[in-house]
């Protein structure tokens, strides 16, 4: 068993070394942790957010656990020396496409959203992002017109096939959950969308199960704050993925808890917090290691069948939530180093 | 001084109804008020969602007061005749390229939001929505490839003078309030996005005073969850601000009650309440029509320069409400026409 651990920017390093401890400290008998690097990092070491190194070492192993990638310092680099194009590169060569992130408010941080708590505590929901299309990876380019204006274009597209395999997740996602699926996309604008909605109704006769609906992203976005308790699953495409996902992780309040699953066909994933790479709070021991934590027993899970272990480091988690161990992103005092030693004393 | 009264689909008619009867008691002197078909009412009754006659009383008025389109019935329509596609032609016929939606939580009514009174309090933005471009109207259409597959394909593009109208109208409604600008886009992963931000940097040197920053599509979702206090203009492309701005809408809870402007260069401009058609409750009284009313007002102030008049409205619309008349989406009982009557006797 390898786990490739890839820590990227900002506070990205400091809560992997708190999930890696974590990891080390189960003692699982052939587990192999291997180290490469991305994003900016990357960048500065080797001229690549994404080495061919790194992607030798991410096709060799079992699952990748990450931290994050971003870095200001490289925002006028050419665009595929940026620092997502990391994340965005090993998606798409590893085939990436299922991005599930749930969001769930944590028992006893009802207080920490925004959202009313009576509200707050009716969240649990799961959005099933597409992660290997759409105007992310359609041609796209800086040009100038014919009258000399200068245009900047993305082609958005789903083929039926890629739109299908999304499905199915949604839909196998519902069945172990409430049985209730809502598929999001902007049909009535766009031809993209149309073509999603059409697969999706096609895919739905193999779940007669499941409820489907479908919402427009506007309607959605609309919904997710005035009533988030209506939602089961969500499947939607990259670009509207990205936005809701993060509207509800931020209806959950506590953004330094959650972890997210990117996964291939098989047992293939990567692993990673949903927070970003803080650059702010990098390198001070502030950044609360939780959520990169508990991506760590979602790979365990998911990609190398060691249910036990996963559950022991999330009961491990929770303790320590109980126990009063809060990073500054929960209202607590408690820095990065401090609560990876109190998550493995309490493993 | 001519106004074209599109009603449209669903709740459209009978809120329409109230804010002409507004319009009618003011007694104007030389106001004309012309109606015209659009959406599914216009497809049934004349074959097509915005017809050229609908489009000739729109070109020879000032302005145009618009209820709501859309109606499932067309579902299956071929695209061209859906009823969404009155409201996108006038929008781009009429060069409707920017679209104001002011969102503030009104006093009194702070408890109506899912949001915490205190972070509900905080709130009073303006969204400027580009509504010309974008993938909106880029090409677009259903391919078969060569392999047999099915791919819906939209063609997501800006050109540099569609992206520097809009930053003078986002720049220049910053300049009338907190002189805060955010401009959102996605430039870490769409060209689109990167001539944006080029763009509305250039814009920029003309605005000393203002205080311009940028902010990811999918972290301003979060930010408006997190601190939606934190902004005063956010500029945006028309897909984004298709989705920010209904986000934006439901934080302050009282849907009913915002109306919107989409303005072309001068003084020309389309008003709408930002509800949809809200089929569920059509013709059973059970519509507010505040937002319509309120979205009267604001043409009367921006198109026709009547600022005592559209005074007027808002203060009768708020003298409603502080006594207590509030429809069903505010908490209260009152019908359609009796809001509307209520308006009308405090005017
Ligand atoms: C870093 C960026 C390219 C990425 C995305 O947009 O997918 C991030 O926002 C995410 O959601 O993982
Ligand atoms: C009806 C639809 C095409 C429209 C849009 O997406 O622009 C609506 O959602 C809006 O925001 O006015």
């Amino acid at each position: 068993m390898r786990i490739a651990v890839f820590a990227g920017d900002g506070i990205g390093p400091e809560v992997t070394e708190q999930a890696v401890r974590v990891l080390e400290k189960l003692d699982l008998p052939g587990l192999e942790l291997v180290e490469g690097d991305v994003g900016g990092a990357a960048y500065y070491k080797h001229g690549h957010p994404l080495p061919q190194q790194t992607l030798d070492i991410a096709r060799s192993s079992d699952a990748i656990l990450f931290g994050s990638v971003g870095d200001f310092s490289c925002d006028n680099l050419e665009r595929h020396l940026r620092p997502e194009q990391a994340i965005l590169g090993l998606r798409k060569e590893l085939g990436l496409f299922a991005n599930l992130r749930p969001a769930r408010v944590f028992p006893g941080l009802e207080d920490l959203t925004t959202l009313r708590r009576e509200v707050a505590q009716t969240i649990d929901l799961l959005i099933v992002r597409e992660l290997n299309g759409d105007v992310y990876f359609g041609e796209k380019g800086m040009r100038t017109l014919e009258d000399g204006r200068r245009q900047g274009w993305d082609l958005m597209s789903y083929a039926e096939d890629e739109v299908r395999r999304i499905a199915h997740s949604g839909f196998k996602a519902a069945m172990t959950r409430g049985r209730k699926l809502t598929s999001v996309d902007k049909a009535n604008v766009l031809e993209t969308s149309q073509l999603w909605r059409d697969v999706v109704i096609e895919v739905s006769a193999e779940y007669p199960e499941v409820e489907l609906s479908h919402m427009y992203v506007d309607n959605a976005a609309m919904q997710l704050v005035k009533n988030p308790g209506q939602f089961d699953v969500i499947v939607t495409g990259n670009l509207f993925g990205d936005i809701l996902s993060d509207q509800a992780s931020m209806c959950v309040g506590s953004i330094g808890l959650l972890a997210s699953a990117s996964l291939a066909e098989g047992s293939f994933g990567l692993y990673e917090p949903i927070h970003g790479s803080a650059p702010d709070i990098a390198g001070k021991d502030l950044a609360n290691p939780m959520a990169t934590i508990l991506s760590a027993a979602m790979l365990l899970r998911h990609s190398l069948g060691l249910e036990a272990e996963a559950a022991r480091i999330e009961a491990a988690v929770a303790k320590a939530l109980a126990d009063g161990i809060k990073g500054g992103d929960l209202g607590g005092s408690a820095g990065t180093r401090e609560i990876g030693d109190a998550v493995v004393e309490r493993l």
